[in-house]
C-alpha cells in the first residue's frame, strides 16, 4: 500500500513542502511507493513554492483509513492531524515541535524530533549523503521551506544549522538568499482574498492558559497595512471564530517580518490583560506593537499568561 | 544544574548501561556536566555489567524536582519514570519502544525513537564518528546492551544494524561473544535470591486489554528450573502482587533463552483463555510452553487477548 507522507491541516510551506520531500526520499533512495498529500488548502507561500519550483497540487486528504500507512512530518500533535490518526499505521514522524503526548504508536517507529528551525533541515541531515542526490525542484522546495519557517534567519527559532543548510542548498540552485525570500514574503502577504475568518484560521494553534482556551493566530507579512486595515472587521469576527470553534478569546498576532515586531489586535479588557501579563506591555487603544516578536513557538506561547 | 540520565524504574541491562554510555558522551564529548542514575536496583545481569567493566554503583534516585534538567533513555512511558516527570526539563529522549504518548515536554528537544533492538545501538550511530573514542568501560556496557536486549540475537526484535555493532564492539574489546553472552545469563539466571514477589515485578509491565489490567511479567533465563521450580508459590504470589498493585492479572512468562520458548504460569481460567487466544495453545495443567516466544514487545503483547 502507498505510504502517504503529510503535515498538519492549514498547511504552511513546511507543512506542504517537507512531504514533497520525504516522498521523494521514500520513493527514489528507500525504495518505498510514498506519496505527499495535503490536510487542507496550502497557504499563499506554499502555493507560490508549488508554482515556483513545477509541483502539481498534491492531493488534499480527508482523513486517513484504518492501517494506513503514513509518515507525519512538522506536528506530532493529535489534533492538526487526521482524526483516525490512531487508528492509521504511522511508520515515521518528523518534527520540530514540543511533544505534546497524545499520539500513540502501534509498535516501535522512526522518530526523529530535534530543535531546530524547520522540518527540511532535520530531513536534509538524516538524508546524509542521500541529500547530493536531490534533484532542482526538491532542493528548492527545502531551502522555501527553511526560509519561511526562519523568516529568512529573523525567527528566534533560527539554528547555525538551517543557516548552513540554506547557504549550501541557494549556492547549488544559483538563488540569491534574500531576493528569493522577498518573493516568498510577498506571496506570504498577499492575502487580500481571504475572508476576515480564513485570516483569523490559516496560521492558528489552540493553547490552554489558566482554564481559558486561546485561538493563537499568527499572521506573517511584508505588508502588515493590509490585514491591519481590516483590525475592525477581524475583530468583529473574532466573536464569530470563538463561538463556531468553541475557544474564549482569538489571538491575533501580525508580524512584521522587516520591522521584526508584532501588532496585537486587543478587542476588550482580555486581550489587554494577556498583552500586559505576558509581554509587559503597555497597552492605550485597540492595537499594541510587540517589538522584537516574531515566533508563537519561541516568544508567543511560553510567555502566555492572564 | 547537572543533567541526570536515566532509563525506565526496575532497570534491566540496558536500563542500566544506556545512562552510563550517553552520560559518558555528553561530559566527554558534548561538554556538558551529565550523571548517570537509576530508578531502582539494578537487575542481576545489570550488576554483573557493572562489576565485569569496573563501574561504581549509580546513585539511586526517588523522584526528579522541577525543572532539573534529564535525559531520558530506553522508555517514553511516563508511567515507567520518575512521578514528577512532566516537571522536569526533560532536553532528550533515546528510545526503541513504541510511543505510548504520555510524556509532554516543555519545548522542541531531542527525540529519537528507532525500531532497533536495544537503545545502545541507537547511541552509537548517534555519536557517528565519536563512537571510536569510547573508552573500553563504555564499549563494554553497550556490547552487554546489545546482547541482553538481543538474548545474543535470538530475540526477533534483532536487527541487522545491532548485529554489526556488536561485531565491531567485541572485536575492539577482544571478546568471544558466546563466551561472554553465556556468562552475562548465567548472571541474569542466578535469582536465587530474589523473592517470589520481586521475581514477579522484576521485568514487568503493565498492559490493559479488553477493560483488564495485566502485569505481564518476564524472566529471561538458561535456567528455566529455577523459577519453575517455584511456581506454586509464585502463583500463589500473584494474588499479593495484583492486590498491592491493582491490577486483574500477573501473567509470568518464564523465557527459556537457549531453548528459545516461553512457559508461561496458569493459575486460572483466566490466564487459561489468555493463552488460547493469544498464541492458539492448548492448556492442559498449570503450566504451558510457547515455543519460539522469546519477545514481549514483537510477540506477546501484540497478540495479547481475552
Amino acid at each position: 500500500m502507498t505510504t502517504l507522507v503529510f503535515g498538519h491541516k492549514s498547511p504552511d510551506t513546511d507543512s506542504t513542502g517537507s512531504p514533497l520531500i520525504w516522498a521523494w526520499y521514500l520513493n527514489e533512495v528507500q525504495g518505498v511507493d510514498a506519496k505527499p498529500v495535503l490536510l487542507g488548502q496550502p497557504n499563499t507561500e506554499a502555493a507560490f513554492m508549488l508554482k515556483r519550483w513545477g509541483f502539481d497540487m498534491p492531493e488534499i486528504i480527508e482523513d486517513v483509513a484504518d492501517d494506513q500507512p503514513c509518515v507525519v512530518v512538522d506536528t506530532n500533535n493529535p489534533a492538526e492531524l487526521p482524526a483516525n490518526i490512531n487508528g492509521a499505521d504511522v511508520q515515521a514522524i518528523i518534527d520540530h515541535h514540543k511533544l505534546v503526548g497524545g499520539l500513540e504508536t502501534k509498535g516501535p517507529i522512526d522518530i526523529t524530533i530535534r530543535p531546530l528551525a524547520c522540518t527540511a533541515t532535520i530531513m536534509y541531515d538524516l538524508m546524509g549523503d542521500d541529500a547530493a542526490k536531490m534533484p532542482e525542484n526538491i532542493k528548492g522546495a527545502a531551502l522555501t521551506c527553511i526560509l519561511s519557517d526562519t523568516l529568512e534567519f529573523r525567527s528566534p527559532t533560527t539554528t547555525d544549522r538551517d543557516r548552513d543548510v540554506v547557504a549550501a542548498l541557494a549556492a547549488d540552485l544559483g538563488v540569491n538568499v534574500s531576493d528569493y525570500a522577498a518573493e516568498m514574503f510577498a506571496a506570504k502577504s498577499d492575502v487580500s482574498a481571504f475572508s476576515d475568518a480564513e485570516l483569523i484560521r490559516m496560521d492558528s494553534k489552540e493553547y490552554e492558559v489558566a482554564g481559558k482556551k486561546f485561538r493563537v493566530s499568527v499572521l506573517e507579512t511584508t505588508a502588515p497595512e493590509i490585514p491591519l486595515g481590516r483590525k475592525d472587521s477581524l475583530m468583529e469576527t473574532f466573536k464569530t471564530v470563538e463561538a463556531e470553534d468553541g475557544v474564549d478569546q482569538v489571538l491575533l498576532f501580525v508580524v512584521d517580518i522587516l520591522k521584526e515586531e508584532a501588532t496585537l489586535l486587543v478587542p476588550n479588557d482580555l486581550v489587554k490583560t494577556v498583552a500586559e501579563k505576558s509581554f509587559g506591555a503597555k497597552v492605550d487603544g485597540d492595537v499594541v506593537v510587540l517589538p522584537g516578536v516574531m515566533s508563537r513557538k519561541k516568544q508567543i506561547i511560553p510567555n502566555l499568561a492572564v
